[in-house]
């Protein structure tokens, strides 16, 4: 799909595809469809991203709050979202072993009890080792600081799913 | 369920229960669970209000495209959410005849046309004809004023669902 074809679409397609490009919250994309027309693909994420900032703390704590446990109660369950079952099942969270599930497990716990919202991490750019330092590391951070990098790899995770929908603008011809 | 047991409830639970009281909208719920603890049902419902209020306009508008057509799509492809499966067919919206089904249908189509944004009203507040009379007068309106209209049928539809999951706090005792 080029961006011509984006901005063509009504608000209901729209979000039929985009919908989930932030995680469960599809509030998000059918506010920025407003924006349109979008110059490029750039330009659309620019309008998440600005809305997202734009949201009080809260709102913010409520995007991380609708992103699933890695390796946890959704992916055991199969009731992840398509998008999430293949990042997490990419960065090899689908096949743990016991060990490794229990010490996930343990640390999301812990970090859910200190923040108040999940854990959450582009799994695409990371595989399940990095994954697990990360988490572990990130326990320790202050709250805010953690609500703010969560949100920034929320961001990092609509960047790879748009990029899966919209065709990158082509290079410049001479 | 009580209010003790309400702010009891961790996130992932309190999103579960609470997650579609405003239709597709789980941001929210899980937003406003940073405001808990709730002294009753009423704090809750404002806590969610008031994040609504504080949204920007084309967040209001992203809100009203997170709601199926009345009698449209969603109801006979059987994709509606529970709620509002019911609250549609509260209102007989499930049983159209075909001339009434038609004109709901040309009805919506202008209403989104004008309005980018589809018709919301509390269905279980109104019945057919009373919805029919709404739809065809309030595609007449300005933008503005039908988004704000809107918004007052999101948060109906809110209090009404909130009221189904929550015990009202009892009557003082003498």
């Amino acid at each position: 799909m080029d961006i011509n074809t984006v901005n063509s679409l009504p608000y209901e397609d729209f979000v039929d595809v985009f919908g989930n490009v932030v995680e469960k919250c599809p509030l998000i994309t059918a506010a920025v469809w407003s924006r349109r027309p979008f110059g490029n693909l750039a330009d659309l994420e620019a309008a998440i991203s600005e809305f997202i900032d734009a949201l009080p703390e809260s709102g913010k704590e409520g995007i991380l709050r609708c992103h699933p446990d890695l390796a946890g109660r959704d992916l055991r369950g199969g009731t992840l979202t398509r998008e999430s079952r293949e990042e997490q099942a990419g960065a090899g969270l689908d096949a743990l072993d016991a060990a490794e599930a229990s010490r996930v497990a343990q640390l999301n716990d812990a970090y859910k009890r200190r923040f108040g919202f999940p854990f959450v991490i582009c799994a695409r750019m990371n595989d399940k080792g990095r994954i697990l330092q990360q988490l572990s590391q990130r326990c320790l951070n202050e709250a805010a600081a953690e609500r703010t990098r969560g949100i920034e790899e929320v961001k990092k995770i609509c960047n790879l799913r748009l990029k899966g929908l919209v065709r990158a603008d082509p290079p410049n011809k001479l």
